[in-house]
């Protein structure tokens, strides 16, 4: 297969410049699209070249499939990267860049068609072995055939829509006397949203964990895992803050969970980066939850440890490069990502675009900020609010958290409200320290964590801190290899005898 | 050891925030301390709290031993860090410290005492049998004395200054011709510079390599080195670009080396961080040339490819904690910095003081920024003119290059010029990049480096690179383990059969 001389990025924001960044390094030139309403977008000033898709809203500009490729045609460009969201994971899109005798960095249409669908993933993960969560393998059609359903598989329930994702079309039910009501109302929200009503049922699992693998395959079918990312932290199912290794897995549950990933991959025959999405409960029982056929936004932790690059790795695969790992890289120190907004959490999460007036980012050790922003940009109002994902790096979890308290505090956004001081909060509670936090966790501790510098939760939070730190050091005395061996890194071991006394 | 709870800060810049963020994640506070010329200064906003010390220039304010001390009284604080420059080798400041009852974050006195001055050094190295650059172990009394060993030892020789260091006070002599008038002219220099006209000859090295060696030690004589850093890149004596490994570094010699710095330091009883500088001849023979008793500017590499924090195993030796490592993580990957200048590189690299109108740093996968200075900044003309150290990593030394340039080139800094197309026309350039540069380099290459682009010179140093990158390769798929066993990072292994074609 030809070499990729030069790729269009069918995206904006931050994941366009991160995408643009690797080709830089790569020898790549890059073209970007813009929208009316990014004229002025950094991404447009990181590329090579750039061409106008339309006005906002996305459906006018980013989605219209024919407007990429055309540009794409213009720049000449022999490869389209779709970033996440946006045209990622659709299918007909791929099957448009193939027809045009552009090269998709991606996986087949395939795949996405395999693991696009919920309930036709279901199926395919049922057949190939990989556990899920109990409930419909089909959307149900009737209220009378869902509500037996439900009861048989007991409350409570989670309907789905079919055509949904990323947390969208999502409506639990908590016992039966709700059920009806629940039905119609979710079946006539994902007609809305998704144009497609159809609605399958799953056993609600209770203060379940997300934790996610990683895979990535060449076109050879060799198919690897890069370890887990640790997604429990998450607000109306939208990811708020990420990290890995995650503080609950067993390293016999990482090596299990990432064979079921490898293999979940290679039932669709998978090409690229991916992601195998589990929910896992009390009992630390594993189930399949959705795959993401696309390069995930909280990719840079797995970075971090890994010390690959995904994007590259992509860009190769696409190429037809064969792949030489045959395993993860052992997972080296500790990484935790924040998802930075333009959003007021006083004010429900409220959207807050704007401009920019003063921006200073956080540096100095083992810190990364993939930002789509800089002095004087004016946040537009149509697109999603993220303005920066910052990550850190350190070789213990309780280092790392460290690091990331110290890194937002020096993040410095003028002109428009953040999410900083909620971040921080996060990063403070007892819940999140002790590293034992579900999917439930940000909607519980909501107020706690909208509150206004409790003294009492910061002392709590070192107390806790100090403890869990202790007690990590005796399991690591005990479980981890001292220091570095021959071709190792440093593991993540502290370099002193008693690490961590302050936290 | 009580431990550290709160420190001063004895320095400005880069190094008082580096310092000071190793501090906030440990949960230590911190003072700064500000000339006339820095209220503005970021290490003032980023301490806890901050004192005045005096107008500038230096020697009236951050080199005022008395204030230094009364205002890490004032403040309580336990500890002095001094950083680099200023009182960081003064012995008799970490004299007055101990006699204050504040801890020096650093060697002892005595330490200094023995490294300090450079002929002591040399006759302190020769007894621990540390091979030195052929020359005189203690300043030359008379004219006549210094000319009969000169031409002992063979032109070219060095003069240099007994009190200089950090390359100032040096002076070839190329032939006995020029003998006389070289050494009136070196004494009379060193007078002026350094309060002292002791001046000892050196055998000049051909074409040689600054590899120096991070070692590290605890207050119980537990002593490693953390392998080398190449510092061949230097304009004046002054180091530019730094990278590690070294490129001409073997494994057996980087033992050798390593094992020697060790020696080194242990010859002193060596507490902490320190920098054993050698000059490596073509022949790969290897001297001592100085020992900085200090953390080194470019510190960062090393903690990019050891994955430690040198800050914070500085504050634990100085609370006496004991070192757990027994020696080196084995170095993953690359790691090059580049120091940013405000200064004019086409007018003789003068500096270029002045007011940041506008900044935006790099971000992205594995760069890091330490830097002293934001937006609205105004750089003063007082003092060093670095604004900013940019250090990269990646798995090989191409990528890494790669990165740094894609780095540099999002680096926007308006309203003060900068050496930032200097330091990419360095990395550009085909001897860099084949890595066998030595401490001629940037002289030699003065012209070219300062030369509007060259379309010919990108083409050999692509061309270079590429062939660079083949053989490493080749070298690797030989020499290196596969991928990652267990309990070790990725190793600097490429993912990719065949890495890097690109370059």
């Amino acid at each position: 297969m030809p070499k990729i001389r030069k790729v269009l990025v069918a995206n904006r924001g931050e994941i366009a410049i991160r995408v643009m960044r690797t080709c830089k390094e790569l020898g790549i030139a890059t073209a970007a699209v813009y929208s009316e309403a990014d004229r002025a977008a950094l991404h447009v000033r990181t590329a090579d070249q750039a061409f106008f898709v339309g006005p906002p809203p996305s459906r006018e500009s980013y989605l219209v499939q024919q407007r990429i490729i055309d540009a794409a045609k213009q720049a000449g460009a022999d490869a389209i990267h779709p970033g996440y969201g946006f045209l990622s994971e659709n299918a007909s899109f791929v099957r448009a860049c193939e027809a045009a005798g552009i090269t998709f960095i991606g996986p087949p249409a395939s795949a996405m068609d395999a693991m696009g669908e919920k309930t036709r993933a279901r199926a395919n993960m049922i057949k190939a072995g990989v556990p899920v969560v109990p409930g419909t393998t089909e959307p149900i059609a009737t209220l009378e055939e869902a509500r037996v359903y439900a009861e048989k598989i007991g409350f409570p329930v989670m309907l789905k829509a079919a055509g949904g994702g990323g947390g969208k079309g999502m409506r639990k039910v908590e016992r039966g006397g709700d059920f009806d009501s629940s039905w119609r109302a979710a079946k006539s929200e994902a007609m809305n949203a998704f144009g497609n009503d159809a609605v399958y049922i799953e056993k609600y699992l209770e203060k379940p964990h997300h934790v996610e693998i990683q895979v990535f395959a060449d076109q050879y079918g060799n198919t690897i895992h890069l370890n887990e990312r640790e997604c429990s932290a998450q607000r109306r199912h939208q990811k708020v803050v990420e990290e890995t290794p995650s503080p609950i897995l067993t390293p016999e549950m990482r090596a299990k969970m990432g064979e079921v990933a490898v293999k979940a991959a290679k039932a669709v025959n998978y090409v690229g980066a991916g992601t195998v999405e589990f929910l896992v409960d009390v009992h630390r029982n594993f189930y399949f939850l959705e795959m993401n056929t696309r390069l995930q936004v909280e990719h840079p932790v797995t970075e971090w440890v890994t010390g690959l690059d995904l994007v590259a790795m992509q860009i190769r695969a696409a190429e037809g490069e064969k792949l030489a790992l045959t395993h993860a890289p052992e997972p080296r120190g500790h990484s935790i990502e924040v998802r930075v907004y333009a959003e007021d959490p006083a004010r429900n999460f409220m959207p807050s675009p704007g401009r920019i007036t003063y921006l200073r980012v956080p540096g100095g050790p083992n810190v990364r900020d993939d930002s789509g922003v800089f002095p004087g940009y004016t946040v537009p109002n149509f697109y999603d609010p993220m303005i920066s994902k910052l990550s850190v790096w350190a070789p213990t979890r309780a280092e790392a958290i460290a690091r990331a308290q110290r890194a937002l505090s020096e993040y410095v956004v003028k002109g428009i409200t953040t999410n900083i001081r909620y971040l921080k909060a996060i990063l403070a509670h007892p819940e999140f320290i002790a590293g034992d936090y579900d999917t439930s966790f940000l909607t519980r501790e909501h107020e706690t964590l909208l509150g206004k510098e409790d003294p009492k939760l910061t002392e709590m939070a070192l107390l806790a801190s100090a403890v869990h730190a202790y007690q990590r050091d005796q399991k690591r005395a005990k479980s981890l290899p001292t220091a570095a061996g021959p071709g190792g890194g440093n593991g993540g071991v502290s370099p002193w005898k008693l690490a961590l006394r302050r936290r």
